[in-house]
């Protein structure tokens, strides 16, 4: 059965995008330093048609994350904000289910990407991933709308935080709106690099 | 010279204080599992009057964080919701100071506790605790008022951060209200341990 999983880069102040996001800056102002970790990794570089990059327990740990994913779902916002960037064969690789109010039909990119557009919430379109995932698993890819939805809903079962230690001081925060006396966290792993800390955690209803 | 230094405890979502703070509950609903994997540990304990509690690294930490204050900097409200529970012989057993609007007359404690109001604001009052410190180093023990305060002004060398794998939901955040482009991190230490993740950082302006 497929789990459903969150892994996401945080600033130590809680922001997965800085302020005043712009097309050119669509992470916000300084934004761009929560993914300074990833983007030098040799399997980050690879998955995005790059040669070189660094090796080693961060590369490797993104590796896994990568291997684990059968399928995607994701917000409105992040897939508007994608769309243009991510051109004609997007980085998932696998069928993504985008959550949204607006009724569209489905559009099948290069290299295995599909973004199915889901109008009945966020239950269904973690189940239709589930489905689609077989074997595999479902990552709950953002914006922090959609995972602060599935996390009220008891829909995630594990949560990789990679912890930066930078401050953004504004943007928009991963873990506020929390229905937070129902969500038990039970932390699994901890592992410390130079520019990041991973935080792995289950999460109980 | 003495260094300043921050030493928390925080919830995942950022929280050193959860919501709807009483009487009954100082730290608000659910804030007192910030603090649990400190009170039962033996150096808290000894420190507090009491026997027993777990030795081991956490508790060797707490030591060595308690061991190197020579002084205290706290913000007008920790003083106040401390002054009745703290009682004749308060734990800090070191000179205090408070920040505040209003003049009063130092108040000096059993076991070596005493608390000057500074009315002048943080830096002088960080100055003060500097020279009553002399060899040993400054605590800047709270509210997340005067923590921000004295991040935002520079006058942070340290902050260590014990991370609690918990949602509060709601509350007063440590890392609000932030000059977050002044202020840079240098993770130097990340320790885990069952109950909490220590992590530490030198403060750069």
């Amino acid at each position: 059965m497929a789990k459903t999983f969150v892994d996401i880069s945080m600033s130590l102040d809680g922001f997965i995008t800085g302020p005043n996001p712009s097309p050119e800056e669509g992470l916000g102002e300084g934004g761009e330093r929560l993914h300074e970790w990833v983007v030098r990794l040799a399997s980050w570089r690879e998955r995005h048609g790059y040669e070189g990059g660094e090796t080693g327990p961060d590369s490797d740990l993104f590796d896994e994350a990568f291997e684990r994913i059968g399928a995607h779902v994701m917000g409105r916002r992040m897939f508007d904000d994608g769309e243009g960037p991510w051109g004609d064969e997007p980085p998932f690789h696998n069928p993504v289910f985008v959550v949204t109010h607006n009724p569209r039909e489905t559009l099948v990119k290069e290299g295995g990407t599909t973004f199915t557009f889901v109008t009945e919430g966020v239950e269904s379109a973690v189940e239709q991933a589930k489905q689609a995932a077989g074997e595999k698993d479902v990552s709950i890819a953002g914006g922090a709308n959609v995972i602060q939805q599935a996390l009220n809903a008891g829909l995630v079962d594990e949560m990789q935080i990679h912890l930066v230690p930078i401050l953004l001081g504004d943007g928009i925060r991963l873990l506020d709106d929390l229905d937070a006396e129902r969500i038990e966290l039970e932390k699994t792993n901890v592992a410390d690099s130079t520019g990041v800390t991973h935080l792995r955690f289950a999460v109980r209803r």
